[in-house]
This record gives structure tokens, sequence and C-alpha cells, in this order.
């Protein structure tokens, strides 16, 4: 059996303080449990702090980038998938993911969210805003877990692939 | 230049009577207008809906299909865009519609909204329900607009393109 | 049922004259035939000759473009798919395609024609060299047909599609 | 930076043993040099070759599946890249691979062959039939390597990575 990939999504270039320190800890985190951390790939915002967290904690770290040059993955990005798909790529990020944590939530990580629901991925979310948490959770219902830190977020992953 | 494409996404399966009767009336308006009607292809709930709205009305259908199979297509699609992409196709869906009209709100029909948004496709909500409502308007602000109606969809439609 | 949908693949750039004027032929033949033309969309080469031909025998022309922006499509394409997909795009022209006509064959019209062959779409190789024809006929054994005018052609395809 | 990945491409079901077997050594060389091993993923032919031979040496193996489902995997494969997208993550394979070699040459291989050619993805041939040589090579120039051996493959790919 192949490891355990679970994704960290989030926004890159518009990304708040709290998202990525939240996504630099939950890197750190996925880490730890031995999972290997799957992100955007590019080199910014979530997904560099996300990569950044799981490479510094000793971690793999792939990211599946939407250009078709690998020179735009993040430096902590350990194996760079190059689609050159733009934002379809966001579909292989979530069948690629047994979990997805969506830290934050831009026009592409929604995207991601509703993808991973759509094809029955469990989703995680930190950080979001009430809108997002009423919507997400109005839409995915049991699939849609709340976490108020990214601790919290990487105990309900435990329990989820325990299943 | 080409033709005008508009998109109408919403749910296959699981669409309401209320989503199924605006998405034909949407396919006949988008006809009635001299635009080419494009949709997931699909030959269930607003997909088929307005295809045969637009097909009734005289208009030209686009179904971008999912799977690898043509057969899958609905008999209001003139022409079926094979992807074999499963929900990748999405992107494809938002990226070739000038405007985006969205039936109701389930996970895929959420997806492709936020993925208009991020590649700057003005989006318009019909049958949303009050979560949708909110939640895209906070991520899309000036990008979402509101509509009670077809009528109204289509007339929103008919400004954004004269811009 | 939706309408018959055949693809002519050739270079862009670098094709040559023999190759646009052997499309240009082609694209009137099929739409004579009544079919819409299919090709990769852009502004150049045998894309746009077969666009060329097609639109001005009266037929409708899809063009599938492999960048994220509709201004990059041939003006004799009326319906522009934007997939921003890159060369990932030549497996939906393939499966779109019920025939597949090959003009010339560079590299991005090589994959065209192994992707028809495996996706068991019939390939008609058209200005192939002699190398080209040796090799995809056996690839494809009984899948390939060699063509000697855009007119022999247009006649095996609509042997092929009558079966 | 990130790791150097390079590509093993090759029939599944319908491989030959001499490509399965020249597969496993290629796979356990490439482990060797330390380079990550990516191929199609699939539990068959070349590709399970490969990644068994890298696998068993120690390597790193990584899978872009063509299906939904990470359970079509090959159990010598490490990460399983879940595209649900068919033949189109050809172009990832290919875009991925700093370089690709191609063991024997079906249809899907040679997509993968032409389309690395398309992207400058130095290609070496092993176990080609002759037409695939005189083909491959008319077409790519000096892209297109020839070996012998896995060992002269792996010593190819070792002067182009230095350059």
């Amino acid at each position: 059996m192949g490891r355990t990939i679970v994704g960290v999504m989030g926004p890159g270039g518009g990304a708040t303080e709290d998202e990525v320190s939240a996504a630099r800890e939950l890197g750190a985190l996925v880490a730890a449990e031995g999972w290997v951390l799957l992100t955007g790939g590019r080199a910014c915002g979530v997904m560099e702090a996300a990569s950044r967290g799981a490479r510094e904690a000793g971690g793999l770290t792939v990211g599946i980038l939407p250009t078709e040059d690998a020179g735009d993955a993040s430096e902590f990005v350990d194996l760079a998938v190059v689609t050159g798909m733009g934002q379809a790529r966001n579909q292989i990020n979530v069948l690629t993911s047994r979990v997805v944590f969506a830290c934050g939530a831009g026009a592409g990580t929604a995207s991601e969210i509703a993808l991973a629901l759509k094809a029955r991925r469990p989703v995680i979310l930190l950080c979001a805003t009430d809108e997002a948490r009423a919507f997400f959770t109005a839409l995915g219902h049991s699939g849609v877990h709340l976490a108020h830190s990214p601790q919290e977020a990487v105990g309900i992953a435990r329990a989820l692939l325990r299943e």
C-alpha cells in the first residue's frame, strides 16, 4: 500500500498572517503523523507555509503545480508534479488526498472544498469565515468538519483515517 | 470572432423541480438572445433542462461531458465535447463561458461558481440558498450577481456582455 | 442525437504549404458532408486552414484551445472551447472526434494520432512521411488508414461513419 | 530544490517479457542514482515492473493514475497521484519528468514520447521497434536517444541531467 497523503489547501498571495501561521503548524503536525503533505505547490501563502512546516519537521512534501514550469514550485516542495492545467489541477489535489484541510477560503480554495465534497473526501475547515462555515456545512453535511486549531484539525483527520 | 457562449450550471440527478423549471426557461431565453448554451452535457437535471429549453427555442447547445462516452450526452445537446476528465472538466465549463449562470448549487455547481470567480467570469446566481448567496457574495464581490427569475438573470448577462 | 464531429489535426506554426492547402480543402469537404469540424483552435497552420475551409463552405467549426484565452482562437473558429490545459487538451480533441484526420505530423499531431488509436478512434493519415506511415500502421493496424488526397480521406471517413 | 524525477513509460497489460525485465532493471538503476521514479502507476506491465525494481532498490516511486481510484495503484507505488483524467494524465507524466525513458511503445507510450518531445523533455528509447526508432528520431532529432540496455539508458540520462 502507498503512503497516506493528506492535502492542505489555502490562498496563495492573499493569505492572512493567521492562515499562514496555522498552515505552517498544520504542515509540521502532518509530518509528525507520518503522512505525506500535498499542496498546490506554489511558492506563496498557505501552500508554501504548509510545505515549510512539514519539511522542517522532517516530512515529505508533494506540490501539484498549475503551471508547466517546475521552477514555480516552493523550495519546500520535495516532489513537484507539473500539470500545466491551471485550476483544473484542483481536482487532482482533492482526488489524491485522503483528507482535505482547508486553511482559509479564497475562490481557488472554495473550488477545492466543493470538489472534495463531490469526490466524497472529508474536509476539515480551519480559519474559515462564518459564511464559509455555514455554506459548506449545509452543502457537505457530515463530510465537513470544523476545527479551531491545527491540533484539533489533525486529531479529526487521525480519527477519520482510522475508520 | 466566434459566437458568444454562456454556461448554465446546476445539479444533475438531485435537481429540484424549481431548478429544472428555471433552467429550461433560462435555456430558451439564452437561445433567444442568439447565444450558444454550454452545460455539463449529461442527460439529467439542470443540464438537460437548459439544453432542452435552448434546443426547443432554436438555439445551439454544447455539452462538456465528464466521461469518455459521447453516449452519455443529453439528447438535447448538439455538440458533445468528450473530456474523460471527471470534474476537472468544470474548469473548461467556466473558461469557455463568458457568463456563468448557476441554477441551484450542489457540490459540483459550487465548484464551478468558485472556479468562475477565480477565472474572473461573472456569475449570476438563481435559485440559490441563503447560505450560498451570503458565501459567494462575500467571496466574489462585484463578480457575483443575484437574480430572482430567468428573465432577470438574462437581463443581467445582456448588460455584462455589452460592457 | 448530437451532430457528427470529426477532427483535423496538424502542425501549427511549422506547417508546410502542402499541409495547409490539404487542410483547407479537407475543411471544405468536411463541411460539405454536414459534419462539424474540430481542430486545436489556434490561429495558425493546419488548424486555421481547416477551420477556414470549413467556414467558407458554410460549415460549423469548433476549436479546442490549449490556452486560457479565447482570444487565441482563429477567426474561423465559431465555437472556442477554452481548456487552459496545454497539450492535455489533445485527449479531448480525439475523444470528441468520431474520426481523426492527421494532416502532417509534428510532435503534437503525433501525440493526437497515438491518443486516438489508444481511444479506438479511426485515424486517417494525409501528407504523412514514410516513417510516420510505417510507424503508425504498425502501431494501429486496421485503425490506421492512408489517404493520398483530401477527397480520398473524406471518402474513407464516410465509409467508416456508415458502419 | 525538489528531488529529480525521471519517468519510465511503457505498455501495461500487453508488455513483453523483455520490456518488463528491462523496466525492472531500469527502476533499480534509477533508484540507485537517487532519482525519484515516476510511472503511470497501474498494477501491470512496464509501470509495475519499474516501480518494483525501484522500490526493491530502496527508491521512492510516484504513480500518476488515470482513474479516480487510488486502489488501482501498483503495490510498489509509494505515492499515488490520482487524476481521474484518463490518458490526459500522460501530459502530466512527461511534464513532471526531467528525462523520459520509453520501454517499448504501444499507443499510450507513443503518445507520451510525442508529448515529451513537444514539451522539450529528452526521451530515451529502449526496446523500441525499428519503425519506432526511425519515426521518433526523425520527429525529435537530438531530443531522442537510443539505448540498448538499461545501463546505457541511465548513463545517457546521467549525462543529460548534468548539462
